[in-house]
């Protein structure tokens, strides 16, 4: 997306007019309910409600028609059904309106092919005169900075907004609300709240480009039921990182129950939900699984905390909250921060012989005889070097604890770190008191600590991202079109042509010449037969290894050929390969994502590649670094490192051919669209790999 | 536990008399709190405070000593520290007070010999006379049902008891009362909330077996920091699976993080996890990972309903939640059912086009404009005999809905189908309408799938115990001592004699006696070395495969007496065993756990075992059936069903050797302590399974 072709879309979260087509006075309607927010929220612009039948709308003064305006509105509303909304989007196009904001429905999410055709035309009129729409089928934008909500939600009556470093940007109008109602039920304010409907025109990874621009923002949150439009996301991502906002995304259709329910929801083709993992690692979006996990971290994004690592303190005045956060701590890759024994003194200065004084940190129930423990024992946890974040659990407390002094306590103990510190306490009342205190509160240890390391993930992950080459451009899709598939030995020479260890082998047209190569290599070979249709060979009796003598050459290359011919099959020929010896059978394969682009596909080869998957995806562009972490990922990581005896693998070599196949997909003049390389064996560092078996399509 | 040492325990659930030794005027004390509870909660007893130096405590008659009583109390609330602790239990034992509960801290959870030696101490008195006793450290026993509450929690101040069909027992005190706010806050009633502290003499187990007996009780949640008594955690679950009250617990110290932290605080060995997995599982008690697990579903156990199935129906006024939900459902192994077409015919009569009539049922924003759809469709779907089980998923409702409709809707449609139903709101008003109305409603559709699929797969568990064969008993703890190994002759010997299917082999004491069983297979060997004190025969070199001349049999098995000689090991001679040949290596290990019990591992073989682990965990007493399922969890189950053009293998015979290494090591006359068979090479369907290698260790 041009920078210019932005600018609309800015119009749309800060603009100076909007005309609402289908202005109503009834503000339970869509035409009405801008018109209420507008005014309730404090919009500064100029407001052109337009109804032909009314003089003023909700004490707004109202226009017959667009024409009518004293201005041209910098963007509108179009609250207008079927036509009528294609004649508005018109009118507003030619009229030099910037962009629009359909709240109807009823067109590209039916499945009338009226209705469809009416929602393509919008488009095509926009994109004639560089107007920008958000929808049809949109429940609106609304920007509580300025007051400019363009929206008919029923929940910013229910729930009243608060301004705030939150943006939520959704496809689906309850999706960008549902998070709204859990945030602000914590407390949290929101700028931006934005439900785009059926993303005929500008999609959401499109707005989140020019959200992200707003220097407010500590966090994005986006909904995707689907992701069209990969490039765009790509882009929204790179300027969140450029302006240093996290970006935490909901994508449903995770499982193919999911995927068919989205279909009937919106339409749209299905994303593979393995490549949507890898391309929002790759991009630095954090990914939710489901609503909790996408509201839960919130507020740790917005405290400015710039945490060291992950090493965990945790304090209670309950033993069996030690050990639940410690469980859930260790299980996600948290560890107990060893405490400096000068540290562990100090608390035993403190502490009753019973408490603990390693972490977890157990002040046992003598905090309820002796409330002052907690101011203790918290400065000198707060000088330990080991601790990078700290849990505090106070699942019970009240009559006869001075919780008003653990919260204040506490507070002074999280400015002095400065480190992450999350609270847990299932009694209101006791959260009330933390929370009235600014400390990031939960109900469980097990939602503290799980949220803390949510956070503490995308921080890495985001700097990992940062840490990549930034060049890496992404590639060009293309469209495949027809595909044809490569006998073995174009296959194998198309992928030696791009740099990849292919098996020496010879090509040979009948057995005399499949006997002269078996001579050359003077050892013994392995045999194939060949032709462009067949790709699984073994399962026709096309491949045999170990031929060690003449004869047997001879005879299989001439069965090879039977078989062929029985079958229908075209024969080109066979392949006479050596027999290459490795550590290990792994597989190597590879296609264009109509979406995403080149995606690759590593890990363990062999025959139950597919009952027992043990793979690992890629989507390009990536580096070796990129491979090397995808490697660790594998069920056979520890085998490629060499155990129980084994060398190392060349793993090394493995990161380079995997490099260089996404080279090759991504490089549109290989006309590569998908390959098949099984085996790749692998062999011991310093031996490198080969590929001995290759099935490539190319598109025709 | 024979039924009359439960009478102790039944007389603490509701005792005729108490006496406090320790009274307290303060109600913020220990010996104080009680006495303001049994009054605030209506217990009907006799109350007798004991305190030398006052004449009444909190408006009760006291009493200097025990001895003073008008009646032997039936149970004593023991609020003394340290030795006067000793000195009470001593003075109730001998006076014939039935049981105790010991609220006094200061003993076993210490590291202090004197007071290690104390609780010790006050265990011996009490058994001396069969009066039992909880604790110490107890934060004491609360029965709201009857008012015995023997209890000192903050919590029953801050968070006012109801009584209800919910049992809570638990070692840790605010493990107690965690549960029971949150369940409060859920608007749930309690009837039992107990924590026994360090377990010295009665533990969790047995008091819940005590507990179970509760005829109101619907749900039973268990917090277990430790499992010291198996066999009384198994009786526990006898008692409330005859009485069809599921058992929920949570089992902490899942992690080494978390059992470090837990023997710091209990003192007390740790247990492997996936021991207690299988051992919860096996006695039909479902596991929580924390605490949010253990508490979420718990409301779904209250209703009585008899699901018949797990096929789910999702309805909702929102795409992205019928697309969310459809993905937690799937993931979780819930089906959506497929409705019958005349249930979708029906469903178009009364729903607009754009709406959903397949499952997940998204009723769009036409629910705004028209309320009266939820009362029309509920009724259509409920005659549907695919639906097993509703999730109603209301993401936004507000102004313009009519909420209160849809509530009552929604309870009669509940009514009507008798089946599971469950409702995510995130807004709280929306929330509180359908829970006025008795529905179980959820922040969001991912917490309601998940409480759900809990709820169901317990029943299913349930279901699944009780299917089994009811007279299978726990084996005698053995106490194994002193260990020793077998040499590969005897410990072949050893599991053959347990009708296990050993490989043919011959024990030779040297070459010639090697060559001639070799002469005598007449075909090729294996040959091996044999040492009592060599468990890892190949890395000694003392294992050659294929061998198939005399010449070579004669070499290498004076190879081997000549490397056990020089490496200063046993030698017993060589074993000269046929080669057999299978479709897979799998291996088969076992052992006794000092708690649980005989323990077998079951899974895939070979070298890579400890790095690659795909094994399952079987705790006796277990069955084929048991054995079957197990497998079923293995990453190489689809291999041993037979794909690839592989033949299926011998699952039937695999079970039966799982089945026989169970029974060897609970046959106390075996003396087998723990075994390691690997490989066991599995043969096709028909062929059985050949343990080629062992490894077994006897008590010496």
């Amino acid at each position: 997306m041009s920078d210019s072709s932005k600018d609309p879309l800015r119009a749309l979260l800060n603009p100076r007019s909007i005309a609402i087509v289908g202005a109503s006075e009834n503000s339970n309607k869509i035409g009405g309910r801008p018109l209420l927010y507008l005014r309730k929220h404090g919009y500064r612009g100029k407001v052109y409600p337009i109804n032909p039948n009314r003089k003023d709308v909700q004490k707004y003064k109202c226009f017959p028609t667009l024409g009518a305006l004293p201005e041209i509105p910098e963007v509108a509303i179009i609250a207008v059904p079927g036509e009528a909304a294609v004649e508005a989007v018109q009118t507003c196009a030619q009229a030099g309106v910037k962009a629009g904001v359909i709240f109807s429905s009823g067109f590209g999410e039916t499945s009338d092919p009226k209705a469809i055709a009416q929602q393509q035309q919008m488009v095509r009129i926009a994109r004639e005169t560089g107007m920008r729409l958000i929808g049809p089928n949109s429940q609106g934008l609304a920007n509580f900075g300025n007051g400019a909500v363009l929206n008919f939600s029923t929940m910013f009556i229910e729930t009243p907004a608060k301004d705030g470093p939150i943006g939520i940007i959704s496809q689906s109008g309850a999706m960008s609300v549902v998070p709204y109602a859990l945030l602000r039920a914590r407390g949290l304010g929101i700028r931006h709240c934005h439900a785009t409907g059926n993303d005929a025109d500008a999609n959401v990874a499109e707005l989140a480009a020019v959200v992200a621009e707003d220097p407010d923002l500590k966090l994005l949150l986006l909904y995707l039921e689907n992701i069209r439009d990969a490039g765009a996301l790509a882009d929204a991502a790179a300027v969140a990182r450029e302006r240093n906002l996290p970006v935490i995304a909901l994508k449903s259709g995770r499982t193919q129950a999911g995927q068919d329910a989205a279909r009937s929801h919106t339409g749209a083709l299905a994303n593979e939900d393995r490549v949507v993992d890898a391309f929002l690692e790759q991009h630095g979006i954090a990914r939710a699984r489901d609503v909790n996990e996408w509201v839960n971290s919130a507020e740790l994004y917005l405290k400015g905390w710039k945490p060291k690592g992950r090493n965990l303190v945790v304090i209670s005045n309950s033993g069996a909250i030690c050990v639940m956060a410690a469980d859930v701590a260790s299980e996600q890759g948290m560890p107990l921060a060893t405490l400096a024994q000068s540290t562990r003194e100090d608390l035993n200065k403190i502490l009753p012989s019973f408490a603990t004084t390693t972490n977890p940190i157990d002040l046992t129930a003598a905090l309820l005889t002796n409330s002052a423990l907690f101011s203790q024992i918290l400065p000198v946890i707060a000088k330990d070097p080991a601790a990078d974040a700290f849990h505090i659990g106070i699942p019970v407390a009240g009559e006869g604890y001075d919780v008003a002094a653990f919260a204040a306590d506490s507070a002074v103990f999280a400015k002095r770190t400065g480190k992450p510190v999350v609270v847990s306490a299932p009694q209101a009342l006791v959260a009330d008191r933390f929370k009235a205190q600014g400390m990031t509160v939960f109900t469980t240890e097990s939602e503290a600590v799980t949220a803390l390391n949510q956070y503490l993930t995308h921080l890495e992950l985001i700097q990992r991202v940062r840490d990549r080459n930034p060049h890496m451009p992404m590639a060009p899709l293309q469209q495949s079109g027809e595909l044809r598939m490569l006998d073995e030995v174009e296959s194998l020479r198309k992928v030696a042509q791009h740099n990849l260890s292919v098996v020496e082998f010879r090509h040979s047209e009948d057995s005399d010449a499949a006997v002269a190569a078996f001579r050359e290599f003077n050892e013994p070979v392995v045999l194939k037969g060949c032709s462009p249709t067949i790709a699984h060979k073994s399962e026709w009796g096309l491949v045999k290894v170990g031929v060690d003598n003449e004869d047997d050459v001879r005879r299989h290359v001439d069965n090879f050929f039977r078989t062929l011919r029985m079958g229908g099959a075209v024969s080109n020929g066979s392949v006479v390969a050596r027999q290459v010896k490795g550590q290990r059978e792994l597989m190597l394969g590879g296609r264009i994502d109509p979406i995403f682009g080149p995606v690759v596909l590593v890990g363990d080869g062999g025959k139950y590649v597919e009952a027992m998957p043990d793979l690992a995806l890629l989507v390009w562009p990536f580096d070796e670094s990129d491979v090397r972490a995808a490697l660790k990922r594998l069920r056979i990581a520890p085998l490629l490192g060499g155990i129980r005896g084994d060398p190392a693998m060349d793993v090394w070599a493995l990161t380079q051919a995997c490099v260089g196949v996404g080279r090759m997909l991504a490089d549109p003049d290989s006309k590569v669209a998908s390959f098949d390389l099984n085996p790749l064996i692998l062999g011991a560092e310093g031996e490198g790999y080969h590929i001995v078996d290759a099935v490539v399509y190319v598109s025709a």
